[in-house]
């Protein structure tokens, strides 16, 4: 089962590295991940994409809470959330094409961000599957490139906050939460 | 300086960690990383944003280029790119301020993706800045959640491809080649 993993982390180097060694000492290939900065930028936050057995993962998950750099862990396939990811597709054109390439681009409500006499680039935002559909339409007209963000997720419950000022309520949140108290291993 | 690094990749287990510990070993820390896969399932593409030295940096595009599972390298930090990211920002709300903030998801021509009593999230694409723009807009309110997608970068000459299938003309692209013979090591 797919599983998608949220992880707040401090922005030091080798975090990245640690992080995807947990999964890939396991034998968990990672499907897609991204990280980038939060609202505070000596905060990231990583959102990973990954395919394997549960009682592993439970594991791997424990393991992360334990990373001196993993300020939070949640796994967002239980919640419900938002999921989102963005793919910027580079198609083969021709002005026999052009028209009905940009007749599906509209269909899709996602943008034309560059246009050449021989390709356009289209910016696609969507829920998972989403990118892959307009991808499997362009392909007839070949598609030149494709890159892909992964995707994010964000649960739609306030009660999961992955907020570092606040502490949310215990509640219903199933995730272990650890607090910073050595700041002195900064630097 | 900051570099965008594209890094066409073997989606096998284990790369990632490999690629990231490239740089985590000569202290470079990476400032966003995306990766998703293609257009073909057994290929991914990772859009790499580092900061440091120029020189370090090509010594790591060579390493780079000779990992097994690394299919094609590029640094399009010098090519003329597109650039996008994609965020989600959950903000808090109330009565009073809801109006005002939907003004200025409207004039950022971003979407409002989810609406609860008390937050609205917002998906937001565009530009390195334009994200930081919004984020800085929005904190006044309260912000609860922000999860980002790092940047992916697409090149706008055609010359620079990260096909597969085809090999590109030689001719501006600086980037070393590598063709992909040890199909054996597959499996």
């Amino acid at each position: 089962m797919k599983h998608t993993i949220g992880i707040l982390v401090e922005n030091h180097f080798g975090v990245l590295t640690r992080v995807s060694g947990l999964f890939s000492a396991r034998g968990f290939n990672i499907s897609s991940l991204a990280v980038g900065e939060t609202e505070d930028p000596t905060i990231s936050r990583m959102t990973i994409v990954v395919d394997g057995d549960e009682r592993i993962l439970e594991q791997i998950m424990k393991q992360l809470n334990k990373l001196i750099d993993v300020i939070k862990v949640a796994d967002l396939t239980q919640e419900d959330s938002i999921d989102r990811e963005l793919a910027l597709i580079k198609v083969a054109v021709t002005p026999a094409t052009r028209a009905e390439i940009i007749q599906i681009v509209n269909t899709f409500r996602s943008k034309i961000v560059d246009v050449n006499p021989r390709t356009l680039t289209i910016e696609m935002t969507g829920p998972e599957g989403k990118i892959d559909a307009l991808i499997e339409l362009m392909k007839p007209f070949g598609i030149l490139e494709v890159v892909n963000t992964g995707i994010i997720a964000i649960a739609r419950a306030s009660e999961l906050r992955f907020n570092t000022a606040k502490q949310g309520p215990a509640g219903k949140a199933k995730t272990a939460t650890k607090k910073k108290t050595a700041k002195a291993k900064k630097k």
